[in-house]
C-alpha cells in the first residue's frame, strides 16, 4: 500500500493502471498527469484516477512511485522534466515496448541511471488507445517484464514488481537487449508485416472485393493493423535495428519459399507448412482451445 | 428438398455441409464418399450422413447432387472416377479453395465441362480438419462463390445457389480467374505469410522465449498457421502464379519498409501505418467490435 501513484499519460496502458490500483485499493490517492490535462478530465469521472494535474513538478514531488506511460518517443521529454523535481525516494518506472531505447533517454535526461529507475513493459493490450478503453483488469495473467538496469536498487525492483503482481501480473526480468529482441520478433516484426500488408490490399483497384471476401482468419489476421499509427511509429524508430534485422532475414525466408512455389516443389512446402503448424500447436494453442 | 446428396470427402468442409443439410431436412439421404469408407464410419454416429460408402459409382449414380469436397489436388482423380457413372441430370459440384484448377481438372476429366458442373467455395472454415469438427452453423452468414464456366446450366447455378442459401450462406457469382486472385490476397498470401514467420521464429534458438512472451496479438495473427499443411500445400501449388505474384510485390513492400527504418523517415511509418489502419477500421471492423 503507498500513499501517492503518479501517473504521467493516460493511454490505455496508463489508464488500465490507474484503475486496477484504484480499485484493488493499492494507493490512498492516483493523480494522472499529461500536457494538456484538461483532456484527462474525463478520467476522474470513469473512476480512473483522484485527479488530474498540469503541474507534474507538485505531483511528483512527494511520490512514492511515477509511472512514465507516455510513447516511447515521448519518454525523454517527460524524464527531463521531472528530473529535478523527483524525490531520490520515488520509484520512477515506465511501461514502454522498447527498453534500450528508454534506458538511453533516462541516462541522457537525468544525466545518470537513477538507482530508484527501474524500466517495465507489461505484455497487454489491445488495438484501441485511450484512456476512455481502460481496463481494471488488463493485466491479469499477463507477464510483465521488467528490465533493471546495472543500478537499479533491490528495493526499487521490488516495489515495482509487488505494484504489477497487485494488478495481477506475472513478473519476470530479463536484461533490455534481450527484451528488444524478443519483443522485436513476436511483436513489432508482426505489426511491421501487418500494416505492410493491410496498406498493400487498400492499395489495389478491387480492394473493395478483397476486403468483403476476407474471412475471419483475414479478420484475426489483420487485427494488430487497428493499432495506434502514433505509437508505432515511436515503437519502430526505438528499435529499429532489431525490427530491420528481423525484416531482413523474413524477406530471405520469402524469397525461397517463391523460388520452391515456382518450382513446384510440394515436399518443401509441406515440410515448411507443418513446422509451422507444430510449433504453433505446441507453443500458442491455450489447452481449452 | 431434394432425394440423394453425396459428399465425397468428409473434412471439415464436407462434413459440415452434410451436417447441416441433415439437420436442416434439405434431402432425403446423405451419402459420405472417401477412399477409405471405415475412416468415416464415425460421421454416421455423430448424425452428419446417413451412410458411408466406398462404392462410389453406386452412390453416384442417381444422386441429385454431388459435391466433390476433397482437397483441391484430389479432385481431378474424384472427377475422372465419377464421370462415366454420374448421370447427366446430377449435379456436380465442389468446394475448393481454387477455381480455375478445378475447372481445368474437370476439362481434362471429364473431356469436357459438363453443363451440370457448378465450381463453388464457400469462404469459411476454421483451422481445425476432419468431419469430427463439423458444425452445422459453419456457413451462416458466410459468403459462398459460385464461378459457373461458360457452358454450367442455369437451372444447375440455381440448385447449387438454393443448397448454399439453405444452409445459411450469401451466394454470390465471379468468374474463376477473379475469384484466384481475390483469394490469393484474402486466403493464400496470409497464410503463407504466418507460415513463414511461424517457422522462422521456430527455428531461432530463443523460440521459447518467444512463444513464452507473446501476447494475444501474436497468437490471433498466427492462428492460421495451425492450417492443415497437406490442404495448403495443394492450394499453394494449384494457385501459384498468383501467389508468387504477390509474394513478389509484399517483398517489394517490405523492401521499401526496410530503407524507410534505416532513413528514420517517421513520416513515412506514420502515413503507411494511419493508411493501413483506416483500411481496416473501415471494412474489417464488425459494427459490435
Amino acid at each position: 500500500m503507498m500513499d501517492r501513484l503518479v501517473i504521467i499519460g493516460l493511454g490505455l496502458i496508463g489508464g488500465s493502471l490507474a484503475l486496477a490500483a484504484k480499485q484493488r485499493g493499492l494507493c490512498n490517492q492516483v493523480i494522472g498527469c499529461g500536457r494538456d490535462p484538461e483532456k484527462l478530465v474525463g478520467a476522474i469521472g470513469l473512476g480512473i484516477v483522484d485527479q488530474v494535474s498540469g503541474d507534474w513538478e507538485q505531483a511528483v514531488a512527494g511520490a512514492d512511485m511515477v509511472v512514465v506511460a507516455s510513447p516511447v518517443n515521448a519518454v525523454e521529454a517527460v524524464f527531463e522534466r521531472i528530473a529535478d523535481c523527483v524525490g531520490t525516494d520515488t520509484i520512477i518506472t515506465d511501461v514502454g515496448s522498447t527498453k534500450g531505447s528508454v534506458i538511453a533517454a533516462a541516462q541522457r535526461a537525468f544525466g545518470h541511471l537513477p538507482n530508484n529507475f527501474v524500466p517495465a513493459h507489461p505484455i497487454a493490450g489491445t488495438e484501441y488507445s485511450g484512456y476512455e478503453h481502460a481496463q481494471a483488469d488488463l493485466f491479469v495473467d499477463h507477464k510483465v517484464i521488467l528490465t533493471p538496469h546495472a543500478g537499479s536498487a533491490v528495493a526499487a525492483i521490488e516495489k515495482v514488481s509487488a505494484l504489477w503482481q497487485a494488478v495481477g501480473s506475472e513478473v519476470v526480468q530479463m536484461d533490455s537487449s534481450t527484451h528488444d529482441q524478443v519483443l522485436a520478433a513476436t511483436s513489432h516484426l508482426p505489426h511491421m508485416l501487418v500494416f505492410t500488408l493491410m496498406k498493400m490490399m487498400a492499395d489495389r483497384d478491387d480492394h473493395q472485393a478483397i476486403f468483403d471476401f476476407a474471412a475471419g482468419g483475414f479478420r484475426d489476421f489483420t487485427r494488430i493493423a487497428s493499432s495506434d499509427p502514433k505509437m508505432w511509429r515511436a515503437i519502430a524508430l526505438a528499435n529499429d535495428k532489431e525490427v530491420i534485422d528481423l525484416l531482413t532475414q523474413y524477406q530471405a525466408q520469402l524469397g525461397e519459399l517463391v523460388e520452391k512455389l515456382a518450382d513446384g516443389d510440394g515436399d518443401y512446402l509441406q515440410q515448411l507448412f507443418s513446422d509451422a503448424k507444430l510449433a504453433r500447436d505446441t507453443h500458442l494453442v491455450k489447452p481449452n482451445e
